[in-house]
C-alpha cells in the first residue's frame, strides 16, 4: 500500500486541538489545504480513482476481530483530533480494510465501478445539501427529481407526450417514489398496494387511518398474502413483517427448471388463497433474480393478478436497466402490465449507492400513502415528501439525471449488451471446463455454477436420488471453501448462495454466483477466477473433503 | 453569478458524443481533466465552499413553473453528452436554482452548514462504494457502523465499558439501526415496539411471522395505538399507516402552555386506551419538537410507558446532540430511561443530508425484527442488513465517525451552547421590539414568533376569545405574506408553521419558525432579518391585509 500522506500538524488549518469558538468557525470556513493529508487523498482520488482503489485497499484478507479492534471505543471522543490524524487513521484502518467493489475481478455482488464523473458531481450533491422532503430545502432539485422518476416511468411504460407534460409536474400526481434503495422501493410498492386494496368506504376511513384489523375485518378476510416465487429477493418478507401482514404471508411459489414461477402452481395458489378468504395485497414478478438472474413470465403473471384482482408489482432492482438495450428488453416483456416497478439507479445505473426508485402505472397510485404537515408537505404544494415512506433525503437524483444524460441510452445499451454477452461467454467457457457445472445458464448478467470434478458430475448422473444427495453434500463442502479461500485470498471473488435444483429432484445445493456488471472485467478476468478456483479445490482442506467421495465409492 | 467554466468539448476526456465500448471504458478510468469544466467547478468547491454557494446559487426566487421548464423532457436522452455541456446545464439550471441552505440568514429550516472536512471524506466515502448491508461488500465499514451507533447508545445511556466490550461487536446484539433519516429510525424503533409486543407465545408465532389481525386476536385487542403530544413529528403517523396500525391510533396528548405533554393528559388518555383494549404500542416523548424545539418531561413520562407496560421511544432527532453539552444536557433528563431513541447526524451533528440512527436500551430489542437470507445475512453472520429496514446502504457512518472524532465532545458543545443562547438573545429581541410577538420562549435552539404591530398586541390582550380570533386570522394572513415574500427575496428564510396557542384559548395560529443552527449567523444577521420583515409588513399587499383591523375597530 502507498503511504504518502503529507503531515502537516502545526498549520493544518481544520486543527481543533484546542477546540475554541474561534477554531469551529474555521471547520465551516477554511477549506483543505491542498498540500494537507485530506487534501493529498483528495487529489489522488480525483486523478486516479481505480489506482487510489487499488492501492489503498489492502487486498489480503485481515480478520474481522483484528478489523474490529480498530472501532472498538464506545466513547465520542473528548477531544477534537487533527484533520490530518484522522485522515491517516481512515487510510490505515478503513480505506485499507474495505472491499474493492470496483476491481474487475470481484464479481460477485452487485455492486458496481463509478464512472469518474460520479465524483465531482457527488461534490456538487453534497456541498449543496439539499433536502428532497420539501420545495424549501431543495428547488431545482425537486422538478429534476420528478423529471427523473418520469424518465424511469417512460423507460418502463412507454406512455406518450401528452401523458407526461400532464402528470410530471403536477401537485396532485406523482410517477414514483425516489428511496435510499431497493427494499425501501419494494416496502413503498406493497404499502401503496397494501392501501389501495383497503380504500375508505362508507364509514370505513380506509386502512391508512383505521389500520389492518379494522380493514380485514371491513372486507371479510382472515388473512392477507403477498405471491411471489421462491426466488423472491428477501426484502418481500421483511415488507410484509414492516407492514402487518407476516412473513408467514409471503406465499412462495415453486420455480421451473429455469427458475422462473411456475405459472400453473401460481393460479393453483392464488385459487387457494381465494377460496381460503386470503386477500392477496400482491403478485410479485421478478425481473433479475437476485441469486439467479432470471425474468419471471411477467405477461402471463400479470393477466393472472388482474383475473384475481390483485396489485402486480414487478421487482427489477437489477435487471429494469436491460430496457435500455434492444436486444435484451424483450426479456422483459410484460413489465409494462404492471402497476409498479422497483429499479434501482445504485446498480446497473452505474449510480453511487444509496439510489433506489419505484414508478407506479397510475400517476394518483401513490395518493394512497399520501401525508401532510402544517409546516411542510401543505396540501397542494410539490413537497416530494408528501408521497415518500423517507423523510428527508439527499439529492441523490442528480445522480441518475447525471448519469441518464452522460452516458445516455445508447451509451447503457453498449453497457448492458456486452455484460450479458460476457456472462453467456462465461457461461460457455464453464460448460466447456470439465471440473465446473453449470447450474443456471445466464438470461441476463446473472449466473450460478460450481466445482464439481469430471468423474463426480459422471456418477451424479446415475445415482440415485439418496446418493445424489450424499455426493451434493460433500460438493457443497467443498464449494463452500473454495469460495471462502478465493475471498480471503483477495485477488478475486465470486459470492455463493444456495437454492433447490431441479435437476437433483429438487435438493438444494450450494453454488458459486456471478454478476457480470463490471465492464473492465475481461474474458482473462474470468479464465484468472476459474483457474484460481481449480488450484483452491487441490489444497489439503478441500481435497480432504473431496476424497470422502472415494470412500463412498 | 459567477459563469467562467473552461469548455474543451475537443479533448474533453468523458465525451462519449458517439457511444463506443471504447469510448465507455474511459468514464470509468480517465479522469476529469482539471482544466475541464467539471474539473474546474470540482476545485472551485474544494477551494471555498461557502464562496462557491453563494456565488452559484441565484438569490431571488424564480418561479417554480420556469424552473420547472428546465426538466421537464420525460425521454432519457438517446445519444450521450458531453460532460462540459451537461455540468453547464448543472451549474445554470440546477445549482443557480437551489436553496443556500448553509446561508447564515437562512434560519428557517433544519439544514446545517457542513464543515469543510466533510467534501474530501465524502469523495472517499463515494469512491470506495461500499454496502453496508453486508461484510462482503463493506469489510472495515461494518464495524465502524456499529461503533458509531454505540457512540451514539453510549451519549444516551451511558452503559460501563463491560456493556460496550460486550455488544459493540457481538454478532447477536444490535446497539442500534444505521438509517437514510429520522423518519425511517422512527418507523424502525415502533416496528421493533409492535414486534416486541407480540412475540411468539404457545402456537402463536409473533407478529413478525403472522401479522398484525392474528396478533390482535391472540392477545385480545381491539386496537393499537401510538401515544403523543400534538406536537409529534408526522413521521408517527406515517409509521402508523406503515406499520398498519393506521393513521387515527396516533393519539394525540394536548400540550401545556410550554408546548410539553400534559402529563394528567397522558395518564388519562392511556387509562381509557386499556379499559377499552387498546394495546399502546408505544408513547413517545420529544426531544427538541420540529415546530417549537420542546422536549418533553421525559422521565415522567418513562415511568407512564413503565406503568402501563408500553414501549417508550423518545424521537430526540432534532435535539439529541444536545445530550453533548454539560450546561443544556440536564434538559433531556430521562432520555436514558427510553427504550429507543431516534436521533439525525445530518442534523446536529452536521453531517451530510442522509444519517439518521436508532439507539436501543436493551441489545437484543432489535432481535425482534431480525432476517435473514441465503446468500447474505446468514444467521451468526455479523451483516448488518439483519437488523435495518433498509437493504442496500452507503457507508453515511463514516462521517459521522469523522464529525466524532474531528469536532469531538467538546467542539459540539461549544456549537450547541453558542446556538442555544444566540436563540434566548433573539428572543430577547423580538421580545424587546414592539411590532413581534414572540410565541414560543426557546426552551433550546427553535423558537416562534409572529408580526403583530403593538397596537394589535394590546388590542389583543383585552379582546374576547371570537374577537382574538377575527384578529388572529388577520394576522395569520399577514405573516404568511411576509414569510412567503421574504423566501421569494431569497436573501434570508424563516419557515413558518401554524399550532394552537394556549393564550389565545387554544386557537391555532401561524408563526414564524426559526432554527438557530449556523454557527456563521449572529446577532447582525437577527437584526437585518427582523428589519426584512418590518419592511415587508409596510408593502401594500400587507398593510392592505393589516388595515382590515381598522374596519373592525
Amino acid at each position: 500500500m502507498k503511504h504518502t500522506p503529507v503531515k502537516i500538524d502545526s498549520t493544518d488549518s481544520h486543527a481543533l486541538a484546542t477546540a475554541s469558538l474561534e477554531n469551529l468557525y474555521r471547520i465551516f470556513t477554511v477549506p483543505e489545504a491542498p498540500n494537507s493529508t485530506l487534501g493529498a487523498i483528495d487529489k489522488e482520488i480525483s486523478d486516479n480513482l481505480m489506482g487510489f482503489l487499488t492501492d489503498r485497499i489492502v487486498a489480503r484478507e485481515r480478520s474481522l476481530k483484528a478489523i474490529e479492534a480498530d472501532f472498538s471505543d464506545s466513547d465520542i471522543p473528548e477531544v477534537p483530533q487533527f484533520v490530518s490524524d484522522y485522515t491517516e487513521f481512515v487510510l490505515d484502518k478503513l480505506v485499507a480494510q474495505s472491499v474493492h467493489t470496483a476491481a474487475p475481478g470481484f464479481i460477485g455482488h452487485m455492486a458496481t465501478p463509478l464512472p469518474h464523473f460520479m465524483l465531482p458531481l457527488s461534490r456538487i450533491m453534497v456541498a449543496l445539501n439539499q433536502n428532497l422532503v420539501k420545495i424549501e430545502t431543495s428547488k431545482a432539485f425537486t422538478p429534476l427529481e420528478r423529471q427523473v422518476l418520469g424518465m424511469l416511468h417512460g423507460l418502463v411504460y412507454e406512455r406518450n407526450a401528452d401523458f407526461y407534460a400532464d402528470n410530471l409536474h403536477n401537485s396532485r400526481r406523482a410517477l414514483g417514489s425516489f428511496c435510499s434503495g431497493g427494499t425501501t422501493a419494494n416496502i413503498t410498492a406493497l404499502w401503496v398496494a397494501r392501501n389501495q386494496m383497503f380504500r375508505p368506504d362508507g364509514d370505513f376511513q380506509g386502512l391508512a387511518r383505521e389500520g389492518i384489523a379494522n380493514a380485514m375485518l371491513h372486507a371479510g378476510y382472515r388473512k392477507l398474502a403477498i405471491v411471489v416465487s421462491e426466488r423472491g429477493h428477501y426484502s418481500l418478507s421483511k415488507a410484509a413483517d414492516v407492514l402487518g401482514i407476516g412473513r408467514n404471508n409471503v406465499i412462495s411459489v415453486p420455480t421451473d427448471a429455469r427458475s422462473k414461477i411456475d405459472l400453473k402452481a401460481l393460479r393453483a395458489t392464488c385459487a387457494r388463497l381465494q377460496s381460503e378468504q386470503v386477500g392477496i395485497v400482491s403478485i410479485v414478478g421478478i425481473a433479475g433474480a437476485t441469486e439467479t438472474g432470471q425474468v419471471d413470465p411477467l405477461t402471463e403473471m400479470a393477466a393472472i393478478a388482474a383475473d384475481v384482482g390483485a396489485h402486480f408489482h414487478v421487482d427489477a432492482a437489477w435487471g429494469g436497466p436491460t430496457l435500455m438495450s434492444d436486444t435484451y428488453k424483450p426479456i422483459l416483456k410484460g413489465i409494462e402490465l404492471a402497476d409498479s416497478v422497483t429499479i434501482d439507479a445504485h446498480k446497473q445505473l452505474y449510480v453511487p449507492m444509496g439510489a433506489g426508485m419505484v414508478v407506479f402505472k397510475d400517476p394518483q397510485a401513490l395518493g394512497a400513502v399520501e401525508h401532510h404537515a402544517e409546516y411542510i408537505l401543505r396540501a397542494g404544494s410539490k413537497d416530494l415528501g408528501q408521497y415518500s415512506m423517507e423523510g428527508s433525503r439527499p439529492g441523490m437524483a442528480m445522480l441518475v439525471h447525471a448519469a441518464f444524460h452522460i452516458i445516455g441510452r445508447k451509451g447503457y445499451e453498449i453497457i448492458i449488451d456486452q455484460n450479458v454477452e460476457k456472462a453467456k461467454a462465461f457461461a460457455r467457457m464453464i460448460d466447456a471446463h470439465s471440473d465446473f457445472e453449470l447450474i443456471t445458464d445466464p438470461e441476463l448478467n446473472i449466473l450460478n455454477y460450481r466445482y464439481a470434478p469430471a468423474a463426480v458430475q459422471s456418477r451424479l448422473a446415475s445415482a440415485s436420488s439418496a446418493e445424489q444427495m450424499v455426493i451434493n453434500d460433500v460438493l457443497d463442502r467443498a464449494n463452500k471453501r473454495i469460495q471462502k479461500q478465493q475471498r480471503a485470498a483477495g485477488k478475486t471473488f465470486v459470492s455463493r448462495t444456495r437454492f433447490s435444483q431441479h435437476r437433483y429432484g429438487g435438493q438444494p445445493v450450494s453454488v458459486f454466483r456471478v454478476v457480470m456488471a463490471n465492464p473492465m472485467t475481461t474474458l482473462e478476468t474470468l479464465r484468472t477466477i476459474l483457474n484460481e478456483q481449480c488450484d483452491l479445490a487441490q489444497r489439503d482442506g478441500t481435497r480432504a473433503i473431496l476424497s470422502e467421495l472415494d470412500a463412498l465409492a
